[in-house]
């Protein structure tokens, strides 16, 4: 109670809530809800950097833990609350500070919405290309202390790769205002990094500058079907090669992915019978050229026998139809209820292998259960959803071997939804006891009270 | 005597020098020499991670200062001795561990030279873009330890952007392995980035992951020049906007570089009146469609007023002739001395005006001294050569002057050559307090006794 009247202090009273104010919607993420009996002793709604620092000092007197959250579209329950924890959200801090259209940069406090960054942009006549489905809701200190990744990773790189500063404040109250415009800086460490993909457990992102790019203005989508996975990988090598730095997007789909993904449509683009099915786009700057290399491209790889067939998208409805293929992960995964839905990376050579033995070691423990993989291929991004006839659906054992496949092949559990509560007892499949030392060793020089999201990526 | 023979022991009597067995090579950097009463206390040569380790195992417990070594050539002093330190030399352990083609990457031991991983990513039809002039001598273990820039960031992103793994040992000998190679790894906090940038004092790299690129097939440069810098930047927001993502490099050179650079020469590409000039290239993967679109840029560029003039390389030799004139500065540096020599960074579109200021306080101290500006703009980079006609040269004054106007306005000391001794004592004009205040709490939970590369970065 004496934390709340203090927060209450510096915050007024439109500032903090008490737990029965407190909607529905602070209590979870889009993949889980608190547990039942678990309560937050308040919501905080900063409206600035010396806002959050205020709540963080208060609460590092009291040690009382602090949830930082961002839009809640996360999949892992990183802001997802514990008992009697300080929420931070960020959503009144949705300020535009500067756009800089030289430097190509824009600085934002943490609290906008990735759409509003994206519009904000596209009107100043640039592109900020991270692009994820929770693009309405979710907000860019989110993105950042998940690292979120997205559809167009392949071009642009994930959140750590399109940031040039950040400001956060530490559990201490303490900011640390590393506003970087500058492209090149070896000003000694480069601090920002330790708030990218940290989960809000070692400071809370209140401001950042982001990186704007030039908009494309040319599109190019191609459906490609192949014999079989060494094919896959000449046709990546030949992407990469022949269309260098435009090639943004290489989407591999698994034959009972396509067949699902196609199954009631009237016009289908390849027949269902293919190894595999490739997905392949490029982004440039010139309609006209860029489109007459991209037939070269896929007409080259035909002749030279790495096709089975092929499909040019000769409009930008046709392209958006190709991708509907795709897309239709969304329908297809509340369609096969129950299922797990697993989100993991593997060496890119090694996708079409490990795919193959996580389906058999699924299919050895529970006859019936099926793999439908597809994923960003040359991010080594690997999506799955299992399915299996038993009930209750055994998701525990099905996470056990997936996951247990992930370690046994060195690959990583989270490609890009990040650890929070969900994968945390399998970050030893892909951290080893000295990696997670020196995170732990981390953890405790920043937040050595450890009131920063206790709980959350590992104990 | 007692460390010696320890390292002795596990390392060989090949594996460890006495003091008078270092040859001079090990005392001093590209920079700056030990000074003359320095002494190592020995000279260890390891050949795998797990002699490192030993090395370290013996010099934390005995508290004995570490200081690793690449190829020595750093331009900050970060690799020169200390006094009784055991000196760490990375040069046996050079072997290329694996090349996955598939993956696009390449697995090094740190002591490998740059050029030999350029000429084995070659050899397999790729490209490791990291380029910088040491590249005959310099290690892979010391372009991660410095985040190296050079001549391709622009394009390519500096060493903390082609990093994918490391493996380092800790100062009490722990090895850390994340020998990575997806692009995509969301599981919990990144602990590579530590280690890049951070100049030897949070651990020794070991091992390394590079990222491989497909080979750049075309090559476009031209030459342009500008009335001031508002068309410079304009001139770049079309660069970026029209060559897409080939756009390869936007080299700026003052009036009084360009004027410096090109004389002595018969012919001259553009005249010496004008109020800057520009060196742009664009690398694609197709020749004859990637020149039509880079001169349709600069014409268009011409056509709205925004050059003042321009030439076209129009084969290979004319763009290294054009090159060469950027390339003036490694002889310009040798004829202007005694001369100051700046690596800094600020804010792209406050270039001009920054150097301009910088000039103006230069000659308010000293007449008749000169500010002679080049650079990699578009990474907000610039290089400045200052000569006055003062005796003995005001070194330490001038300094004082750049980076003070670095500090005052917000730019870095270092934007790629890194701190190592050279720039600690100006480290505060380009971090806070809180920065330094985390980048230390990082080092003493990293290295608590402080052994690794005591006295570089910060005290």
């Amino acid at each position: 109670v004496d934390t709340i009247a203090q927060l209450q202090l510096v915050l007024g009273p439109e500032g903090v809530r008490a737990p029965g104010e407190i909607s529905e919607r602070y209590l979870g993420d889009w993949f889980m809800r608190a547990e039942p009996g678990v309560r937050p002793a308040a919501l905080t709604l900063p409206r600035s950097t010396e806002d959050v620092s205020a709540i963080l000092k208060i609460c590092h007197a009291e040690g009382n833990p602090v949830v930082p959250q961002g839009g809640l579209t996360g999949l892992a329950g990183g802001g997802v609350p514990i008992h009697n924890c300080i929420l931070v959200s960020l959503e009144r801090m949705r300020a535009i500070v500067e756009i800089d259209p030289v430097a190509a940069t824009m600085t934002v406090e943490a609290g906008i919405p990735l759409q509003a960054v994206q519009e904000a942009a596209a009107a100043a006549g640039l592109l900020f290309p991270l692009d994820i489905g929770g693009r309405g809701s979710c907000q860019i200190g989110g993105n950042i202390s998940t690292n979120a990744g997205g559809n167009r990773v392949l071009r642009f790189g994930m959140m750590r790769d399109l940031i040039l500063g950040i400001e956060a404040v530490l559990a201490d109250g303490t900011i640390v205002t590393s506003l970087n415009k500058m492209l090149k800086n070896n000003a000694a460490y480069d601090v920002k990094q330790l708030f990218i993909g940290s989960e809000g457990t070692l400071g809370v992102v209140t401001r950042a500058v982001l990186r704007l790019f030039p908009n494309p203005t040319s599109l190019c989508t191609a459906l490609c079907a192949v014999a079989d996975f060494d094919q896959v990988y000449d046709l990546l090598g030949r992407a990469r090669a022949e269309l260098g730095g435009t090639l943004s997007a290489f989407e591999v789909m698994w034959p009972a992915f396509y067949r699902r993904a196609i199954a009631g449509r009237r016009k289908v683009p390849l027949g269902p019978d293919f190894g595999a099915y490739v997905l392949i786009e490029s982004m440039g700057s010139d309609q006209m050229r860029d489109s007459d290399r991209f037939n070269e491209f896929v007409e080259r790889a035909g002749e030279h026998g790495v096709l089975a067939d092929a499909v040019i998208a000769r409009s930008l409805s046709e392209g958006l139809a190709l991708w509907s293929i795709r897309d239709a992960s969304g329908d297809l995964v509340k369609e096969l209820a129950p299922v797990a839905n697993f989100d993991v990376s593997v060496e890119t050579g090694r996708t079409g292998a490990f795919a193959q033995e996580c389906g058999d070691r699924l299919r050895a423990r529970f006859a019936g259960a099926a793999a439908i993989c597809f994923g960003h291929l040359a991010d080594s991004n690997l999506h799955i959803f299992v399915t299996a006839a038993v009930r209750p659906f055994p998701e525990r054992e099905i996470d056990e071997i997936v996951y247990g496949c992930v370690r046994d092949w060195g690959g990583s559990i989270s490609a890009e939804h990040g650890i929070g509560l969900v994968k945390k007892p399998y970050l030893s499949y892909s951290r080893s006891p000295a990696e997670i030392a020196v995170m732990k060793a981390l953890k405790a020089a920043l937040d050595p009270r450890g009131i920063l999201n206790p709980g959350k990526v590992f104990d």
